[in-house]
């Protein structure tokens, strides 16, 4: 039985760097064929603004369009992001099982981002989680740009750990380090949540990587060396800018599960159904997605 | 000072997979260039018979081409591939530093690529690396498909180590481990250089990966901290076959330095050099290469 935990977010951060708007029925589809295929938590959207994001102006659509939290397969987590209190209203007014939120490290990309600097953010964020555990929702808070940021550059690691000690202070212990820059390198990896583990031993630990220069599958497996648990990732590596030179998107989905199940891990996921899935989305945007196994195909020996 | 040693194996293992023949002026200009970069040891071709790899043809006039051995960087290492006794005459004659020989692991692909089964290949092997070492070469020993073959699937661990063992005897203390399908994953990868370690904590030892399924660079990582100190790759990401869906080839060399130069070592490489490079040979087969650093540029935050 595999301790690894997949949170699938491509329909959340991988559909908003997207011009082209997905129907809602056809995330559903999607959302169901995730659901289908065995991971463990999946991110419909994000309560964020529509008029910011018109991408994800139906995340509540999508929560109702799959039914109440009790008729979904057990063991199932529907997670969201929550960038602000209206947001949270939203959260949770639908069926949301795991509220996500964070703020950035990068003092200009948190201002950039939010009007806010990394400490007032950070409070803000806080009371949010507050207010979102005892509604009972499960909370996971992020700290983003957390292996450097494309306005700054490096960001010390001191400033990452200083806010995931003021989430500990809070009562948070579900922490997700995120490389929003797709800087982070394997020693980086193992550093950070190193020491992230040496506030506190007994955190659930989450990582978030972009593949933009190619290192996001190492950082994955330097990440679960580190001790991290649940790995976001993007089916058929949605979240690259099909604009830019930037091509890499998120850590692909199916990519990944297929590194895991080569070492015995992921058993309980059904690869070939996540990997029909990245053709399909490839076929609906006209484009090569950035995945690899998709393409490839799976190494047959590791599919006894 | 870094102590991990690139590679280079692209104009050997990256172009036998290409159907166009590179005109013998254009390798040299690419040879130069490379020596230029700081990358410690070239591989600049294979004495294989010309009818079999038309693409290695010009393997002795390229090393004449690049002169006497004395002329050459200091600290630059040249290699080449040998296959057999008669290769082997013909690298003696030339101002080879490095001779490159081995076996497969895998009985079918060895009986498929020499006509001999593993068995008889490795005393044919060990025969060429003695006469080499005696004539005063330095020898690296090999085994390839030690991940995993494409015909035979798993290849057991034991057959790989069987094979070390035997290098071990003849004397042979530079080992490398070639994943010619693709197939390895970091924890095969970290346990397979272990258990050779454990042989002998000694040996120097290399790797040779191809990044098929995208985890490369994450085999790389793990090959590191497992004490490889010398990592086989070509630049561009060259050897892939373009005329399958098997996109990539081996591991990226301008990527590989980018990760290790994000982790502080291999400062002493031009890795703009490299990575223009790139760029040149994707001009000069008029399509996309494997590589991804070419493409989307580097992290500034890490060449200060």
């Amino acid at each position: 039985m595999s301790v690894i935990r997949i949170h699938e977010v491509g329909l959340r951060d991988g559909l908003q760097m997207e011009r082209e708007i997905v129907p809602t029925e056809t995330k559903l589809a999607w959302l169901r064929r995730l659901m289908a295929s065995g991971v463990g938590t999946i991110q419909v959207g994000s309560f964020v603004h529509p008029v910011k994001v018109p991408q994800m102006a139906d995340t509540d659509s999508l929560f109702a369009g799959l039914g109440a939290a009790g008729a979904r397969p057990p063991g199932l987590t529907l997670s969201a992001l929550v960038l602000n209190e209206k947001g949270l209203e939203r959260a949770l007014a639908s069926g949301v099982d795991l509220i996500c939120a964070g703020v950035s490290a990068s003092e200009t990309h948190s201002v950039k981002n939010t009007g806010m600097g990394t400490g007032e953010a950070t409070e803000r964020i806080i009371a949010i989680a507050r207010r979102a555990a005892a509604e009972g929702r499960v909370v996971q808070l992020s700290v983003q740009s957390a292996f450097g940021c494309g306005y700054e550059g490096r960001v010390p690691p001191e400033r990452v750990l200083g806010i995931v000690a003021r989430y500990l202070e809070a009562g948070m212990t579900n922490i997700s380090l995120a490389d929003t820059a797709g800087h982070a390198t394997p020693a980086h990896v193992e550093a950070l949540f190193g020491a992230v583990r040496s506030l506190d031993g007994t955190l659930e630990l989450a990582c978030h990587f972009h593949n933009t220069y190619g290192m996001g599958l190492a950082n994955a497996w330097a990440a679960l060396r580190a001790g991290v648990t649940s790995f976001e990732s993007s089916v058929a590596g949605l979240g690259g800018c099909p604009f830019t030179k930037i091509a890499g998107g998120n850590v692909c989905t199916e990519d990944l599960v297929h590194m895991f199940r080569a070492m015995g891990m992921c058993r309980e996921i059904d690869l070939a159904g996540l990997v029909a899935l990245a053709a399909d989305i490839a076929k609906f945007f006209g484009r090569e997605m950035p995945g690899t196994v998709y393409r490839t195909g799976t190494i047959a020996a590791y599919e006894d």
